[in-house]
């Protein structure tokens, strides 16, 4: 069986730690709008069936169509090695990746304040403000956190000697951040020297280098989560 | 073994979603904020352990300490018969309930969409704007997703004939949207009848209904996620 990933196909968003995480596993999937075009995606979540996702991306797993990028990770976890085996691993795992599912929305509130239904451009001054804020008191917040994870670990990866898809999700924060916020990031990285470790890890392995350097891996863009916006990385 | 919720004691919050889905099953537990004081959580959250969560609410079952919301409630469902027995009905019930955990954060991002670090009264314009486009554009998406379910339900509940924590969650998010925009909800509720039903059938429930009695439940308030501010009401 091939999953189908479906999401869209112009941005990593919050596909892509789907996608590191099928291509770290060296799963066979699809990238269906990719592939496929955009009204393939439409056509699922239109028709939806018994169980039609509120957003992409879903991954079609023969019959199950599962929904929430955090689900589908705790789905393939269990399925490729990419989480703990026990019960009580599974939920710390987890409840790390909807960690970063927090951060990864503060993420898109620094440049969308007012909303996501309105133009960046019409929320220009508030995303100044919010992303100040966001360099201030989130990203401290939630990379020092993941540092001290890292620092008490008994291994290499977040929960020890395993890697996990959390280590993967956290290897796609850096690089996002360093997209979005090169001179704030650059700056701040010497508070983080652990996690930027990480992610020279994960960018060494060599199905994670593969699919970095090909086509499948889609660049950043202003379309995303994280956007390069000059104003507000002063 | 009674769990121990650990989670602020002065409001609903992201705490209430796992109240309701503990006084509905029945189940012993201490809110321990509540009954022992902030302190006996503070140290919770300082020393760590193994597990340390990023914030609460977090819950202590036994020796496995379990965070974030939507994940406390896969625990849960599957130990009190609030989620299906099947691996691909509890992925569904959880995939609904971190629908609701976005639409939370956007709830709480009406009144703080500058972050959650500054103050209401510093951010009260953009508080306007942002809760505009929260009721044109995301109450009318997210509720109308849920009514939509509901409508094509087999049964009484969203996933079919059987209770789980998603309809105790959804129950929540009306009484929230009720107190936080009384005007706004009024006018807004014809176009959603069916979880309007749901919302009046959990109620009646005998274990739901003692507990919203009872001094257990913390009155909303402004200090919490669903907040009543007058000129958000307009």
């Amino acid at each position: 069986m091939r999953y189908e990933l479906y999401y869209w196909p112009s941005i990593q968003g919050r596909g892509e730690y789907v996608r590191l995480a099928l291509e770290e596993a060296g799963a066979g999937y699809v990238d269906v709008a990719r592939e496929r075009g955009t009204a393939a995606l439409m056509r699922i979540m239109e028709k939806g069936g018994g169980t039609p996702p509120f957003a992409p991306p879903f991954l079609k797993a023969g019959k199950v169509v599962i929904g929430q990028t955090a689900n589908i990770l705790l789905y393939l976890g269990a399925r490729h090695s990419l989480a703990p085996k026990t019960e009580a691993g599974k939920l710390w795992v987890h409840q790390l990746q909807l960690t970063i599912a927090d951060f990864v929305v503060e993420v898109h509130d620094t440049h969308h304040p007012l909303g996501p239904s309105l133009y960046y451009e019409d929320q220009k001054s508030e995303a100044k403000k919010r992303t100040k804020e966001f360099w201030d008191e989130r990203v401290p917040k939630y990379l020092g956190y993941f540092e001290r994870l890292l620092e008490g670990s008994s291994g290499h990866y977040v929960t020890g000697r395993k890697l996990t898809y959390v280590d993967l999700s956290l290897f796609q924060l850096v690089e996002g951040l360093r997209y979005a916020f090169p001179n704030r990031m650059k700056a701040f990285e010497r508070k983080i020297p652990e996690l930027i470790e990480l992610r020279n890890r994960i960018a060494a392995r060599p199905n994670i280098r593969a699919y970095v350097a090909s086509e499948r891996r889609i660049a950043f863009n202003t379309d995303g989560i994280f956007r390069y916006y000059k104003e507000l990385d002063a």
